[in-house]
């Protein structure tokens, strides 16, 4: 009952998207999670080895949120260094949510506001991308 | 044997760093992929519902490129306006690939250069992420 509530409730907030992706569950990752939360992190002291490990410890705090799906902490990876490639970043956040509601009870969870307070200071831009994933 | 031989390579360009992720395994989507690359377009003639498809369209041709572990491809989903979250893109695509020599083996396939060749008329603007993924 409670999650029936919940997909229709995110089916009225995405405005009917929601009924074309659901065809989309076997394709994704993490079954039934169609929205990709990512988020990258510069930190002020850019390349700081213990700012950089102190802001990933942070957000290793975050999988307790139960909204959370499936949640990857990464570094730029070594791959070619081409233009378009934006490697300046320190660290990155990678998370699956159910739909768009779910992402804001994380938004709003205890846990994550505790780590937002906590860890802050460390950085100097933050760029969240949210993708609804399309069905495949 | 051939596996093997990848892995070593992979872990030998990434200086070591594959050995600690080796235990990453078994949190990440797709088991053993390591390597995240995010990629997000915008298109010349932005909120073109036919463009944009014509842009989705071509890159589900990419899914027949054995490299890829994981292929999702979505628009921007409907989370709260906030001044970190960039919405402004078009369509992206989320890949996962096992390591960096896989991942530069996609950029060289053919399906995927016959993709880029079709398709890049439609953009103004592409950014991409490569990260690679921690253990949990």
């Amino acid at each position: 009952m409670k999650t029936s509530r919940r997909e229709m409730a995110a089916m009225m907030a995405m405005g009917g998207v929601g009924v074309a992706l659901s065809s989309a569950k076997a394709a994704t990752p993490s079954a039934g999670a169609k929205l990709v939360h990512h988020v990258f992190f510069w930190l002020k002291n850019s390349g700081s080895p213990s700012d950089r490990d102190q802001l990933i410890a942070g957000l290793r705090t975050l999988k307790d949120i139960p909204a959370i799906r499936n949640l990857q902490i990464g570094v730029p990876a070594n791959t070619e260094k081409r233009e378009v490639v934006d490697a300046s970043y320190d660290v990155s956040e990678l998370m699956y949510f159910d739909n768009a509601m779910d992402q804001k009870t994380y938004q709003d969870h205890p846990i994550h506001q505790a780590f937002v307070k906590s860890c802050e200071h460390l950085w100097r831009k933050v760029v969240v991308y949210d993708m609804e994933v399309l069905a495949p």
